[in-house]
């Protein structure tokens, strides 16, 4: 796993095998080479003999007689087997499969793609594929490369990862219309070896890589593709993922409560939270988004500054920010005062800032302005609309000599600044020849695609000042609480504030304990044993005076025992009833694929009926919970209704953080911990009730 | 109001008023109507006499002494009133005013803003502006124009109408981009006279124009532009509505508690869906939409089916139809049959459908695939994703060869079909070239945009087939209900089903009603000046048995006699009190510029802290309070939670339809009309409480 890919992706020979001129594959991967000037030496392979492309084939690899770095397999499904057995005999390492017809097809082509495994492990061979369009890499010029890709005259800093060879290319073709250039173009297909999370992890290393653009069908190692992309957030190398499957009812069967309430994006989603993965949901959110993490790196805390010279225009944005939860700075006002002098008479300064068309007669009234809103403390960014001239219909004096005053302020101001257009357009060489002059950061995206990328920015900046809760943190418990006494006891052991209850065995000691609460109690059956007490008559509440509780006692000893005559029963538990209040659900479940995941609700009907829940990735910090208590739908509840005091969020996001750490604690054969209700009435918060669920046989998970 | 535009925006002579080779408004103006080719005579006026762009000038608009259709002022703002004063003289009955400097400034200049009215209407002027750019009807060849356009080679069927200027300028250079040909673009400012609800009734009738896109900042006669709105949908001419202001929070000052819940904003979308306005948020969205509609017209019931060469793609565009709520077909055993027919070995029939990279080399399975997609029932309209190419560079063999068999099945099948790119980019002459060539429908807005102006292609659809309830079927009652019961009962002679109730005088008579219920009952004081029963302690529910009954009646006898000394009381209501089952609030409130809108929500804590509500202008069909039920977050409760039985949503919102119908027949001065809660206890339904509340004061509305 901790293997190089350099070789595979940085080859200095290349042998094709299966060159043939009735190929169309074949033929683009050979023009590739030539139209790239590679520098390599190249073999063609084909067990026909003869000549290809003018040049001389070999039968086999394993005939070339020279070490070769890189094989690209264009071979039938048929003869896979027997092509890896002659690259090994070649003493071949790295090989690329095109091949198709494996695991895409089902269960017969899935035995094939694991006997496809097999071999190559056992020949020590990495394969990229099969079912795969091959890579570019464009720093060293060595495509191996299966499509007719687009020109592009120099290297970039654009990573592009696609399990999708065809979607690999339709999203290099955006970039490249977009102005931004590539440093590598990966299709990984059916990864039967190195998968997306190697090559994200060889691109966290790559120097010329700025910004990673992921397309993901599957993650297949969850626990390396983590690794790697915590990699990714601590070098400030942005990872920007299209996954598709959001629109999936994928029907999970969840030993657990709360898995029926989470379907597997939902998981994924919380992955992206934790590891500071930007998540978009279209090819140009995906490109937009690179093209300005990489152009403009990190941002500090604050607000957007923006400028137009439309007010139009202004207001869209300010929609569309408002919608992507991308905050505009309020002005002090030192900048209004600054604003105000900048702007003509009938301009107002306010953010954004409505430059009025005056600026079209003096186009230093954008520099001015640019210059007074940049030093305003509550900004963190600066972004200027204005459309980049992309070819001589639209290249005026006035574009040019605007541009230059934009570029002026921009570069003076203490916070990153940027131009994007007004709507979608192209980036062409002639904008290329623009933006260099005017020395500014600039995306074609408009303000749609804009303002959502730069809402992600803010984010994925947030992300890096925050950090990771990291699970070395994490101490493993030594227990296995299994009824709801010994689970509450577990979590008070880990600060989590409980409910007092206490343990009895006759009527005569619960008036005793309900006499010392001095309130009206309830009355719980304790047994390991009894999962689901209610249904069983195994609970009374509201109990209020001694003869009442003596009555309870009984009814339930003679209910349960009734019920589950086989249950061992500890005894009864007493516990102060609790009032009104807010009630949380807080849960863990265990993914499959992720591993311990925190599920926070309101309680009752918004998590039963509305699953009204925010996920998290354990282990979390509070911060984390913080944002999960203000995703929810019934957000608002927390800051009381109806008279109901506010929760004190910080407290709660606290001891629930407690919470999912100490499920975390308790190891992978934990199903679930669920604590429902999570009370909390003001600034007094108490687990009522908690149910933990195991599993005797724990899968490999990401822990 | 009714008054033709077409004097103005079809002028046959136009006189630039403060010609001047100094202004670049002016050179622009000018400029256009040269390189357009305006085929009417242009006069020149300037008071300092001379010669401009080599022409005479006139010293006045009457020194013309020949009729002249239209003048464009470009005068200082100083000079407005005397320069309508010269066009009266002159008898020129329309102008366009590029001055600003009026009601944008403030309260100085809304002062001036009115005198130009009133001039302007004491002279007959038909009045585009002030604080505009003019317009351009392409169709005539007329630019009256104060900036650059883009070059068009010949008119096109798309007109846009906004109240910015520059943003009307933005909006057309995108739609050229996107290959989209204008028939006119208007910026009508700040509407002093000719406003957007003119210029679209103006539209609906312009034969060329196929779509209309505005941009609105606000409405100014919400009537004659609903009117407008009305007769555009009846005529199948789409109107797609980019509209500022959904992120203000107003604060409005509303009477009733409705009122609190809404803003503003809300109100124009719940027009926009009465209407058929097609609402979208960006430029982009705005310009994709309008060219979809344009070229695809009206759709059938039904869904998309989808193809594409990529899986990946096929992913993406079904994780965003699934967003956007765009249906995507489930195809018959036939339809499965002929796909299996038409693919590859290795493809799969589904919906959406990946043709698989076998296309690439055999462009027939296209066709093929088309064909039996498109004959599948469920299907009302084909989208192919391919990208048609822009230049050279681009511009192969295969992408050509592709396109005709893509072509060719489309236009073969029995829905309508249309091609769309992969992501968004230019549709250029070239592209316009090929995709003649190939018979297309075709846009460049890539999936992300084309799912969601497919979905609104959809909704359209759906909203022109079931029409729009009219006011005319309205009867106005003569009826003033000002109290629970006098409300309950105008409701119940409108065929609401409401609770019953008996009045009482006394004691005896309470327990002599609750006995004849037989079950828990509820009493409340019955006054028309006690609008908070329950805060004076004028409501007992849950009452049962006879001495309870007696208590609770003096009990609420006392209290209203103590708190409320001066209220008539009518007496007590005795009403049965209704079990758990769901609660709705329905309320009327009248909005100023909208008229009476429909609240619906679920009662209590969705309305209250959560604002969970739909709204809709009144009058509405019981269609129309489905969906709004379907809106709902909370909306799956009514569909039976915790062994609560399903509400019956027709049922449901026949009965909320007709309390609407029934607030509507109360005319103008009816403030708000609440019923909360409407009960519903899976079949039954009921209305518990009523509340009608009434202004003295009617105020001018949409009625």
């Amino acid at each position: 796993m901790s293997r190089s890919l350099g070789a595979l992706l940085r080859p200095r020979s290349i042998a094709l095998i299966g060159a043939t001129e009735r190929s169309i594959w074949s033929n683009a991967a050979h023009r590739n080479l030539t139209s790239f000037g590679y520098s390599g030496k190249v073999y063609l392979v084909n067990r026909n003999a003869g000549s290809v492309y003018g040049q001389p084939v070999y039968v086999s690899a394993s005939a070339i007689g020279e070490p070769v770095d890189l094989a690209l397999l264009m071979v039938p499904v048929a003869g896979v087997l027997e092509a890896l057995d002659d690259l090994q005999a070649a003493g071949i390492a790295n090989a690329v499969m095109l091949t198709s017809g494996f695991a895409e097809l089902g269960e017969e082509g899935a035995k094939l793609q694991a006997a496809l495994h097999e071999r190559a492990a056992a020949h020590g061979i990495a394969l990229l594929g099969p079912n795969c369009l091959g890579f570019i890499n464009y720093i060293d010029k060595a495509p191996v490369w299966t499509l007719a890709p687009r020109p592009q005259g120099h290297f970039g800093s654009l990573a592009i990862i696609s399990q999708s060879g065809a979607t690999a290319a339709l999203i290099s073709y955006f970039a490249q219309q977009q102005g931004l250039a590539l440093s590598y173009l990966v299709s990984t297909g059916n990864e039967v070896d190195v998968d997306i999370a190697q090559v994200l992890d060889f691109m966290v290393d790559e120097p010329n890589t700025k910004a990673i653009a992921l397309f993901i069908e599957t993650v297949r190692d969850a626990n390396a593709f983590a690794r790697a992309a915590e990699r990714a957030l601590a070098a400030g190398k942005p990872v920007v993922v299209l996954k598709v499957g959001a629109s999936e009812i994928t029907a999970k069967a969840a030993q657990a409560h709360t898995g029926a309430l989470v379907g597997d994006d939902r998981v994924f989603e919380a992955a992206c939270r934790r590891l500071g993965l930007i998540r978009v949901a279209s090819i140009e959110d995906l490109v937009v988004t690179c093209d300005l993490l990489q152009q403009l790196g990190e941002v500090g805390e604050g607000g957007l500054g923006l400028v137009s010279l439309s007010g139009g225009i202004c207001e869209i944005a300010a929609d569309r920010a408002s919608h992507v939860g991308l905050p505009l700075a309020e002005l002090s006002s030192n900048t209004v005062q600054r604003l105000r002098d900048a702007l003509p008479g009938f301009g107002t300064p306010h953010n954004p800032l409505d430059v009025t068309g005056g600026a079209m007669l003096k186009p230093e009234i954008f520099e001015k302005s640019i210059h007074g809103l940049g030093q305003e403390p509550n900004i963190a960014a600066v972004v200027t609309v204005f459309d980049v001239p992309t070819d001589e219909s639209n290249d005026g004096e006035f574009a040019r000599n605007a541009l230059a005053h934009i570029g002026n302020a921009l570069r003076e101001i203490p916070v990153p600044g940027l131009v994007i257009s007004h709507s979608v357009r192209p980036v062409t060489e002639r904008s290329r020849e623009i933006i260099h002059q005017a020395g500014i950061a600039y995306l074609g995206c408009g303000v749609d695609f804009g303002m959502a990328a730069l809402s992600r920015l803010f984010a994925w900046s947030a992300r890096r000042r925050k950090g990771i809760a990291t699970k070395e943190t994490v101490t493993q418990a030594n227990v296995r609480p299994d009824s709801e006494r010994s689970t509450l006891a577990y979590l008070a052991s880990h600060a989590v504030p409980v409910v007092p209850a206490q343990l009895v065995h006759s009527a005569v000691e619960a008036v005793d304990a309900a006499r010392r609460i001095g309130e009206s109690v309830a009355l719980k059956v304790a047994s390991r044993n009894i999962a689901h007490k209610t249904d069983i008559g195994g609970v009374k509440l509201n109990v209020l005076g001694d003869q009442a509780v003596a009555q309870a006692f009984l009814s339930i000893s003679e209910s349960v025992r009734q019920a589950r005559p086989d249950a061992e029963v500890e005894g009864l538990v007493v516990s102060p009833m609790r009032g009104k209040g807010v009630e949380l659900f807080v849960g863990t479940l265990r993914d499959a694929q992720w591993g311990p995941v925190l599920v926070v609700g309101l309680g009752g009907i918004w998590v039963e009926a509305l699953q009204d829940t925010s996920l998290r990735l354990l282990p979390v910090k509070a911060e984390d919970v913080l944002e999960q208590l203000s995703e929810l739908r019934a957000s608002k509840l927390l800051d009381g209704f109806r008279g109901a005091p506010a929760v004190d969020r910080q407290a709660l996001a606290e001891i629930i953080a407690k919470i999912g750490n100490a499920a975390l604690a308790l190891g992978p054969e934990l199903v679930s911990l669920e604590i429902n209700p999570l009370w909390s009435d003001g600034e007094r918060i108490e687990a009522l009730d908690a149910l933990a669920i195991w599993d005797s046989k724990p899968e490999g998970e990401a822990l």
